[in-house]
């Protein structure tokens, strides 16, 4: 019998948890699953009987190196910066260790000593990043297979609600960390290459350099620019590609509302209000306008919208900005923190609500002198709020993956990524079966 | 013979030693001055038989602690992180002394300790900080000693450029250390009191929220948000003002004009920017506005300024923000380094240049149920290079500062500020014969 530890049992570990229980009676596997919340881990295996609940704390050495003896395959789902102690604990146990996180540069400094110890260390095998990458390889490969030259790149993703749990003026609900998206794109301006050119994006004007993108029966998206797309050239080997971006999706106007908020200054984590006792959202958004003796709060606002951009003021009024309902942040919150807990009271999912997620490559090749461009776009929506498409584009190409590594379908070894056909080709099929396929279209340009 | 010792011979202390040196054979005082670079404190004893150069490293304390036993006052011209250490010495030796800078919270800690050894140490006594907080106060005590109540002060200072000297369209030079103006305002929203409501400006937004103000023979000024307002109610002990607001003065259309840096992400000094080399501030320019297959840099900047902004396009023209001319930044700049090259190039003094200090305090108060303003201004223009306004307007409150320490006429110990009548009112009149002086104002509201 296998042995596999899989670190975390949270959100994005529902998936891999069932996948690997499913398929632990065909391939002889024990799946011992270790958090701090042994009723968590309880309530996920749900009374499978090849589910082992553990409850030590996966931090200390202590206690989990003598998991890691025991186990044939490590699955950590932890925070990323945890990763690495479960690495070095990995090579010097000579277990197999996958991390749907990115590789760290720590991490990857551990590469000799895996391949060392004759162990994979597989990460970035979630869905961004993960999917991603592995959508993205296989359709850069079959071009360059081809003879044709990959010279523009832009791919998009976001995770989103489902159109028919999309009920808001936003038409965004959070279906994963709230704080991450409230600080979306802050620390830096965002870098990406165009024909050639290096273009730099500044927060402040993050949310307003938008592409307007479509999927046939899913309607319209924007993408804004990630932070960081130049990165991505190294690991698709496409170190000289003229143009490469990278955006996250949204739905319409959600970014131009969300520009306001950026503009006003309320996205803001970096610093911690005064006198916030008795704060209210009204209070809070009066704090970011001028003053003035008689006007109010709503007429400011809106002179500071402008005509051209009052088709948003009623998503503000929706959120209930305007409102005198006392907010019951922390002492000295940061605006962000207050921000944050006005968007959670309107925005979070509701008994039944189904998340999506959205992901859209567009390449453009050239091949005999003509030019090509392929669109490759995957839409998923999740089951329920367990088994969210967040945790099933997450889980199941980690659960895959964990799959091949045990059966010795992977013969690789070292710290690497799903960017070699032995491991995507396998992934991404086996992925059509759970309903997460890319339609491709290509048209001469 | 009373012997003075000046750590730091730089920009700011020509006025302070030429001050000292000039008052020496009055007072008997010897004045030692270290500095690493010993020409330049020769330079600025320029022979006086009193003065004594010194070239020790005052960053060591045990180069500097000799120096420090021997003196009878120490003045710290210094970097302010290191007058910490400083003053540690000059408690261990019992020895009076001064800095022009902000206390520091260290510093603040050892006020017993300066008590106890008796002596003074006297900070925020240059300008900013410094000539405005005598000035300030000496209006506040006087509104509150005939039982008025200050119910508004706005403060605002400037260093400019002499309207004899201002001959660029940006009626702006450097007069003080080009990356601190480049770097203005960054790291967190600026925050003041207005009629009792909290209000916080993000940097995005910074030097768009101006304030006018003229000077009668100076013309137009605009100011925009320091940082810091609110930490003045307790240094003047207006705890419960309802308006209190600190700016920086710049002449009009400066401000607007900085704006579009910031907005496009030039200004930023977090991330350094790639594929420099070859760098020029065409190509640093187009680096912040978007792709165009045949639109001109220029034509993507008039699009990015918007019509209502056109009146500034002349301004970055005569930067020559559209050369070609290559940059010679570190092989790895920031974008804040690369518009300091640029800004360096074309907003340096010139010889013969003269700058000018501009300093404006308005204040509301009520008195038996009226209510007066009183508008409080200060220019004062440099006499050259050596001695600018800058240097003077820092140095001679020092030195001033230093002479009644020596004489006996300051009895206070501990860590202070010039914040009351037996210090500022002596400093303030001897200013006058500096042509350092306030012109007063009031109105009935």
């Amino acid at each position: 019998m296998k042995n596999i530890l899989v670190l975390g049992a949270g959100l994005s570990a529902s998936s891999l948890i069932r996948y690997l229980l499913t398929n632990s009676e065909q391939y002889n596997w024990q799946v011992r699953i270790v958090d701090q919340d042994l009723d968590l881990v309880q309530r996920k295996i749900n009374g499978h009987p090849n589910g082992v609940a553990l409850s030590f704390n996966a931090l200390s050495p202590d206690e989990r190196k003598p998991e890691i003896e025991k186990a044939d395959l490590v699955i950590s789902m932890l925070p990323a910066r945890f990763h690495i102690e479960v690495a070095h604990d990995c090579i010097e146990l000579k277990t197999n260790l996958i991390t749907p996180s990115y590789i760290s540069p720590e991490l990857k400094r551990l590469d000799h000593a895996a391949k060392d110890a004759g162990i994979v260390i597989m990460n970035e095998i979630g869905v961004d990043p993960g999917i991603d990458h592995m959508s993205a390889m296989k359709i850069i490969h079959a071009i360059q297979n081809k003879g044709g030259k990959v010279e523009s790149f832009k791919s998009y993703c976001g995770g989103l609600i489902a159109p028919e749990s999309d009920d808001n003026p936003w038409n965004y609900k959070f279906t994963w960390n709230p704080r991450n998206v409230v600080l979306a794109g802050q620390g830096g301006a965002a870098c990406f290459i165009r024909n050639g050119q290096y273009k730099y994006i500044p927060y402040n004007r993050l949310f307003s350099r938008l592409d307007k993108l479509s999927i046939s029966g899913y309607g319209d998206f924007m993408g804004y620019p990630n932070r960081d797309s130049l990165s991505y050239r190294a690991i698709y080997g496409l170190e000289n590609i003229p143009t490469i971006f990278r955006g996250t999706l949204r739905r319409p106007d959600y970014c131009e509302a969300w520009n306001v908020f950026i503009e006003l200054g309320m996205t803001d984590d970096t610093y911690t209000m005064v006198d916030t006792e008795g704060m209210t959202p009204r209070k809070f958004l009066n704090a970011y306008l001028p003053y003035h003796p008689t006007k109010t709060v709503e007429v400011k606002f809106k002179e500071f919208l402008r005509e051209d951009r009052m088709y948003l003021y009623s998503k503000f009024e929706w959120l209930g900005l305007f409102e005198e309902r006392p907010l019951l942040q922390a002492e000295t919150p940061t605006p962000a923190q207050l921000l944050q807990e006005i968007l959670v009271g309107k925005l979070s999912l509701s008994k039944g609500d189904k998340d999506m997620l959205v992901m859209i490559h567009e390449f453009e090749y050239s091949l005999n002198n003509e030019r090509f461009k392929i669109t490759s776009s995957m839409v998923n929506i999740g089951e329920d709020q367990m088994y969210t498409s967040m945790s099933n584009t997450v889980g199941l190409p980690t659960a895959i993956c964990a799959k091949m590594i045990l059966n010795g379908a992977l013969k690789t070894t070292g710290v690497t990524l799903p960017v070699y056909p032995e491991v995507y080709t396998p992934i991404l099929d086996e992925l059509e079966d759970f309903n997460i396929r890319f339609e491709e279209e290509e048209i001469r340009l």
